[in-house]
């Protein structure tokens, strides 16, 4: 009678903030399970409360938020579906980024600035958070900001199978979109089969220094289909302006891929006038109705999340499949 | 030559977020110091970036922000002018919250709730904040979610100078608009020369349980001004159907004090509407053009936090001003 | 051969502190499992000394501790029993405090003074302590004080099914001894019934500021029975004196319902020689025999607590059952 | 005006907790500094209340709290101390321990044991604690125990001083009372010109094994003076049966040198009926009249913490003055 | 379908450093599972690399460690394989130190001095491990420098049982080479049956004092085995010079017993040229084969840590087996 | 008599370890202190120890190590330098790195692997520095890792004064080595007025993927300088290798300018071999004389670190001359 011992069982429960509910659903379609339900609202001050329908404790509970606009909202409104786990006894909390978010402000450009995305990982780890799980981190790095593992996951596969598929048979280049991209589309052009590879470079007028500032594309582009490859597109001018120099400097077409569909404003507008004739994203985030222009391709990302959580929750066993999980 | 000795001064700068920054270039003004200038905007998607413009190293700094709408954003820009402090290497960081958010979600009211004002301090922590100055607590518990100082300045003689000045000769009975603010009401009643109290009492009747609730005042109101006192008026609900308890129950008039008008839609309509004759506010948030009703009286709070951080500034000289600071 | 696979069994283990074991003892009665024994003694100088007499790893522990007199000895003895629980390697530490100690030092009333609640939550945690399970907390604030998650159970029902039943048919108000528990009497009328709601009110002669005080009933009670809540009684002083109040304005009777007997000198010669005819306590602290007056009932808060431990054990299959868990 | 910049004066502060006033009043005394006064009471629960009287923002606080029964009381005295100079905006926080308490503590003696005294460095890093000083730690590795500054004096000139004087010319052998303190015996022999040294060896009969216990002298003491070295007196067992067998052994006189006179029950008794001619401390504990015993000679440590103290605040001018101080 | 339930398994993983891997295997060997193969080189800059071979998820850990020379190589080896297991989602990690490295910087002798056993702790707990198990520490105080469980475990026995076995019949004396090891060697003395006990005290001459030191045998020795015990052997210098004052002062025969072969030059030189006839260790550190003299005889370590590692894994079935462990 | 007021200086005082002391003291020259002499040894165990010879209570510490060969040597140094200045009352401890080691382990490139560049800083920060001052950080992102201030500099300035001065009047291409490194040589571009750029690209026969790999130049190098830029020449495999193509692809000549010379076997060897005309490097790292090949110039960090060490101790009053300092 010195102690009660009972099994040791382990739940997984999955959680979705109000930014995209529609991903976790159909993350937990894929996983077999429904997502918790929570009474969520803001409050007239705009204040978020959240308060989960049914019992967390001990469960291995992850939190599907895709970080989209209103982003300062939704990271709120993260931190405080963390606590509420946290203070109600969850056992591991991981939050799962779709889209990470302020991934550009990864260092100091220059002085008395902040570094906003290792703010992020603080604030995540302060509320409760154990684990992260991402898809395409703006720079890797950004694993290192977190005091505890990070699960990134790479779209690549994903997108390039598509494009593969489609594209078969074409002569293609990848493109980096500016000079700190090239490593990326080095990586899309050895899974492409070894194209070649080009990238945009801002020179300047060597006889009017500090003052003109042209594009330049480096690398041969002429008569093949360019694809342009970033990790997220926000306002799109980056690739947009690409996609003119391209064409001007003789490409066949203008493609581009790209795992986040930011899609800020003017992204769609510029978009649409562009010299682009396809764009092939994933839905990390949502796209409204106003964004989805016929040129834009939507892959779901949802089977590989749904996969790597269920090989978290299961210690494992699928490791394989993931380039970037351990 | 073993060491460089050099004098060590201290150096105070202030610092503002979007929010509200007249009310930190009145601050400003009291203490004879500019806000030091930054760069500090949205990004298209929603993410927001903060420079500053000069040297902040060593810096005693001081970073105001009024927690108005959209809370969230401004919590956001708050975090991360701190983290940008932190990283600049200023020596001490005081955030000063006129007005501090999530306060009313302080405790879990049921189970699988967040204890967001305890989250919010531990933010504030995370992100570099040494110290809190703030103004009227939704509780005075919320100073214990802080690991640090936390200065808590009282908004009431500021309030009650004004009302007694102004309603000098009538007899005035202080009321608590429900039962959780009694003992608040209980200190305006001593600090008003000892007036009666009154509270609003939300009743059931005995013989329909759980289903009907009707107001009912407990205490003396009967031709007398009213006045009513809360830390802040949110949607303005609760004080306005107070008046109308208390203009039932024979009041004379019914007038209004809270430190904090978040005035969330409908409070201007609703307020518009009541048989409240007079609102008196201070300034620790923001009130728009379309806000400013004829009955409402602003008073500033610049001066009380002003002096406050010039009392943190010089390490407590003027204690004595406050009731609350140390 | 690669790695050892094994069951991964939980473990209940419940240990007591020596201020009340009793209760302990009673708790593990209900639960079926018995008070893990230990070597616990001061050593001549006064310091204590805690050896388990059983292996604790990977056990889940509930550490009892009633925060009675001498309640600093208590404390110290508590943070020593968690710290041996965890450098024994047990696998979660939730310390039962039925009682929460310096429960009322929860802010700064004024400068320079410590926030000693918080403190408590602080020092529980740097011992090593989970997880908190407390009942009937001073002010629910205290919950946000630990960093963990808390357990904050209602010892109300069990008090009010004993007046309920006792009390039928008298025509009630319920009273606040003062007007910080306004909110938590205006509880006790809904769960009655929705009985009639009064308060104490201390008042000062106008005339005469900062000098007379006199205390002054708010709200209808006579010809009623008053039963005045409360979360304590320490030395008895406020509801004492409300007693002979009430009395004085025509009360009926006076009955007490309080969660925590503190109880300290001179409660006991005070209850006793009051106008009090019967007050309703739990045994969330002991009550030595000196203490036990004939108007003193006491009921066992031990069911409840016992219920909440198997329930924080087995991931809350019960969560329904108490109102305040999650 | 983009900032205001203010000379930086840095101020000594000394608190007393209420264990032993008289010893802060005589460092404060040789400091020149008044003790800072403060409301430091119990309430009639035994729950400890402390408000400083005047500001302590700023300050470099020095609390001095020397550990004598109830020593868990005092111990979290000192707790809430610390807090209230934490959240009073004091600026550095040093903890002056006189007797460092459950020094014996140490380690895991046997398994599911506390280790009290980490415990106890940890308890006043979280209530704010950032240094510490102390005197003759029972162990000199408890020095790691604590995450900071820690200053470890040593009483041994104070005490071998007057020993040299008072007992120039006698032949005199060093003892260690048992076998862990052999090193701090050696250490005083050193001290006194190179002295013999002796110890006392529990033996067991080697026929009758786990059962008889004897004690046995190692080391030559025929015809000499023994001093006996420890660092505290606690109930004197041990010093008192070390002193018979040192007489049986034909010791000449037997006296005792120890910084610490915890003289716990029955200590007084035992050291008054014992062969022991002289026992020397000093005044880190306090001494109630029934223990001054006549042949207990009392030294102040006063001087010694008080130069400490100094050579803190002026950043170690004088270090050289003392041996463990860096 | 609102969550998804899975049996909880745990998993024992056993990694291996590569400052002395036959170790590592031996321990796996008596457990029953093989080390985990790794990835773990240095770049030619020197940076160490490492990487797992299988999945780590969820297993809980132990990584085996013998802190030989190159000892800092090793301690960053180990910091780094323990980040990895972190990042890589082990459930659990137990650091295996047989010998703990910096353990005699466990105090500052004098001011300025690191407190590098307290650093090493600090350090294993920051990449992420959350326990110990280590065998004979230097001083036994050092459990104390980690935050949580350390499991201390005693060769005493293993090395008891030997020498009782070969040198039965023999008169023998414990022997403590220095004055702070008497303890140490009063604990053998009782093991061996309540035989006699000696140190080398280092004595001055008191004439000439700070100058002229010379050893001095205290205790009986003379026509007795002396067996020298120590928790390790680093150069031999006070080893061998205790070895030859023993034999001056007419020992029989002088042998060695100690945990820790540390061996560093001029240790096999030294212990080669030296009067000490065996000299009997453990494989904590590994034995070169320049260093495998003849005399000293080496028992394994790896039976009584793999115990332990069983224990740790099985939550403390078989406690009683183990001095130390709790 | 309350207090004792004094003034409150800074004291600015330079640490070096023993990797590359010359550092150390070029940097004291230019700022006109003296390194702070201290005993820094190996035992014959391989473990370090460190004293300083002054007092360094309340400095402003810079701590310079060069992280060159034996690294963790050198880093275990570092902690324990650190640990050292904090047990002794440092005020600020800021450890210069002018070359931060395990930079390129700044990201998991596959499952189970450590973040180890994340990990130096965590165990610094656990050591006690308070703040990073480095050069030329492989990425940016790394400052990101360090939970506190990091004043990165960069070399740019220094290494091309030299290269456009040299070079005057010669048609240069920079070329970027591989494709990560594409943004540090557009930089360099910009820099130089405009020039253009290449980069090496690694590709694959499409027509056998996955099997032959070649390297190619991307951009313009034909009859112009092309001048190699990287952050550190570890192997100096890549370099080699890229000038060899370059050559190859008709360079007119091949220069190398990179901040960091690790020069690891068989750096040396290979460069020497090589096209390369000139490598011109800083000393961030001390070259050995088997190292200084007649083709490497080395250009003096010296004078930037000692400007920034100055400025940090000033509280930024040259913030200007830094372009990555704030």
């Amino acid at each position: 009678m010195g102690s009660i011992v009972a099994e040791n069982r382990k739940t997984l429960m999955l959680f979705s903030g109000r930014a995209y509910p529609e991903l976790a659903e159909e993350i937990g379609s894929v996983l077999g399970v429904a997502v918790t339900q929570a009474a969520s609202y803001e409050f007239a001050s705009g204040e978020i409360f959240v308060r989960y329908k049914d019992s967390v404790r001990g469960s291995d509970a992850f939190v599907v938020q895709s970080m989209a606009a209103p982003v300062n909202t939704w990271i709120m409104e993260t931190l405080i579906m963390v606590d509420a786990l946290k203070r109600g006894s969850a056992k591991r909390i991981t939050v799962v980024l779709p889209f990470y978010p302020y991934a550009r402000q990864d260092k100091k450009h220059r002085g008395r600035e902040p570094i906003s995305a290792r703010l992020i990982a603080d604030l995540l780890k302060t509320a409760g958070a154990n684990r992260i799980l991402t898809v395409d981190l703006h720079t890797a790095q950004i694993q290192g900001f977190f005091d505890g593992p990070v699960d990134h996951l790479f779209a690549m596969d994903t997108l390039a199978d598509y494009i593969e598929s489609k594209y078969a048979g074409r002569r293609m280049t990848v493109v980096a979109p500016d000079s700190g991209r090239v490593r990326v589309a080095e990586r899309w052009a050895d899974r492409l089969g070894g194209c070649p590879l080009a990238f945009i470079h801002k020179t300047r007028d060597p006889l009017k220094p500090n003052q003109v500032v042209a594009n330049r594309v480096v690398g041969e582009v002429e008569d093949r289909v360019c694809l342009i490859v970033d990790d997220m597109i926000d306002t799109g001018g980056t690739i947009c302006s690409a996609a003119e120099i391209l064409i001007e400097a003789g490409a066949a077409d203008v493609i581009v891929a790209s795992t986040h569909p930011v899609l800020s404003d003017p992204a769609t507008e510029r978009l649409s006038a562009s010299k682009i004739s396809e764009l092939v994203v994933t839905n990390t985030l949502p796209l409204t109705d106003d964004k989805r222009l016929d040129k834009i391709t939507v892959l779901s990302i949802a089977p590989l999340v749904a996969r790597a959580i269920r090989e978290v929750f299961d210690d494992g066993s699928v490791t394989t499949l993931f380039g970037g999980l351990s």
